[in-house]
């Protein structure tokens, strides 16, 4: 029951030979969606070699280039590569009128497959609802209507304690009820309960993706305690005024973004192409949220799976 | 007077880790005209270090993404570096129908810099006429309007010996009217032509751009004698069927075309995703035209200055 994430581009507008624009894939149980699409995304998939075929569901955060260029590339991509069945594209609105209109780059009308396209609501909302995980919009800071997304884990059942298996002949129908946690009434007078026989399922596991923002703690309830959040740091502290001009975080910011959430590990990442001294970057989030990464092209993190029951 | 190319991608319409999707620098005495502008195209100016602020000319062969996708993104990279000269397009009318339409992922009217679009004629023909160098357009056989470029040195004014400006005490005024084939009448009698100074200039240098199309006879009046031709060889000669339902060529045809026009040099490029001998493809194209070489991204062809005097 894999939970991960691998991020494709870590860099913000402006090109640097390292680092691509915004793109990361998250793996729920083996089903893929894309969060952002920036300009070199599909060679990023072929480099990590993610199958993105397996693509399903892809989730724009607002509409600057460096979010969704690549967007054109990886539609065309599928139709090159026979793509038949539907691709899901979340977004704010004006991504459906610019892909739908007859000026469009890529006529989606005229795919082999078919694109359906949900808009984001102003004020953010479930956008996704999977038999496992959702994923949920939450509305950001930033120029233009921006949103992050929580992708999150359902509740699992409870699981059946092996040896008690064996201990009562559990049937695999007593099992299914006992998940379930209905009691067991046998014939023969033998009554079993869940808690017998069953340890409380795992803590549903999420990851929050957060860029582009001003720092705002209005994103806290959404992203409270997550087991992981990426968020924009785009400048250091010595630009903390142009951070501010442009609609941005320092790094500093998203560490105290990510302490007042209480969330497990911090990820940084969308650096400005002036940053050369990541290390410094870094020092300044971990002096406020000591569990920071800096987040590179084509690093996975993994979620574990028995990380804090409850 | 440098005549250059810088190549910097390689690919066609299918994503791969080790070529990007059409591009190319050309420069002209120092100044830099971009052919097509596949995704990516700006992470590869940046990549090999070509200031693309010097860029003031864009030719667009046909609009399939792989060889315009990567404007959106270098429009967007202009206006973040605050450009404010204007920038040049010459690209099949679609285009600005696009990029001037209100749904057009880049508003070009908000640029900070004016955009000027250069509709290419149905049947091409002259689209730039610089001081030092044409450009023109000439109609290629592919699934939608499609077009080469010839970038053409003009035809420089003869050199003056050097021996003969102490010889004759040539004034700047009277080397200038010589250059221009007059002959100087001094007051003293001294009568100096032109033929007894100068020494005719070199040929014009001129290199052609054919990407994406069937091999055709037809460009060669436009293509004959270049000094270096780049054709697309998009498959080998096993997928000589393939080639001809994709509008393409084999590296044999291009390098039978190369032949036919009696050009220098021939560069390959263009190469489907599935080419995995290059080694091969190139021997199909040296066995009928043998001064063939395999692009690469990067790749820097100088078109000397010296080369085939009258």
């Amino acid at each position: 029951m894999n939970f991960s994430i691998q991020i494709l581009g870590t860099s913000s507008a402006l090109p640097v030979t390292s680092r691509f624009p915004s793109a990361q894939v998250v793996d729920v149980y083996g089903k893929l969606i894309l969060i952002d699409c920036g300009e070199g995304t599909q060679i990023q998939l072929r480099r990590f070699k993610i199958s993105f075929g397996r693509i399903k569901h892809i989730f724009i955060s607002h509409l600057h280039g460096d979010h969704y260029f690549g967007l054109f590339g990886l539609l065309s991509t599928y139709e090159l590569l026979h793509r038949e069945y539907d691709l899901h594209i979340y977004a704010p609105p004006q991504l459906r009128v610019m892909l739908t209109s007859h000026c469009s780059p890529v006529k989606v009308e005229q795919l082999p497959y078919k694109v359906i396209f949900h808009d984001i609501p102003a004020d953010g909302g479930l956008l996704l609802d999977d038999k496992n995980f959702t994923v949920t919009a939450f509305p950001l800071k930033h120029k233009i209507p921006a949103y992050g997304f929580l992708v999150k884990e359902k509740q699992r059942k409870p699981n059946i304690i092996k040896a008690a298996i064996s201990k009562f002949n559990l049937l695999i129908e007593e099992i299914v009820k006992l998940k379930n946690g209905q009691t067991i009434h046998r014939e023969d007078g033998t009554v079993i309960n869940p808690e017998q026989v069953t340890i409380p399922p795992p803590t549903p596991r999420s990851y929050a993706y957060v860029s582009d923002t001003l720092p705002t703690e209005d994103i806290i309830p959404y992203i409270q305690q997550v087991n992981v959040l990426y968020h924009e740091a785009t400048f250091d502290n010595r630009n903390e005024q142009k951070a501010l001009a442009t609609y941005h975080s320092t790094a500093a910011q998203a560490a105290m973004i990510a302490k007042k959430a209480q969330v497990e590990k911090l990820v940084i990442g969308h650096f400005s192409a002036t940053i050369q001294d990541f290390d410094r970057l870094l020092s300044e989030a971990q002096e406020i949220f000591p569990n920071t990464e800096l987040a590179y092209d084509g690093m996975k993190i993994q979620i574990p799976f028995e990380k804090r029951r409850v």
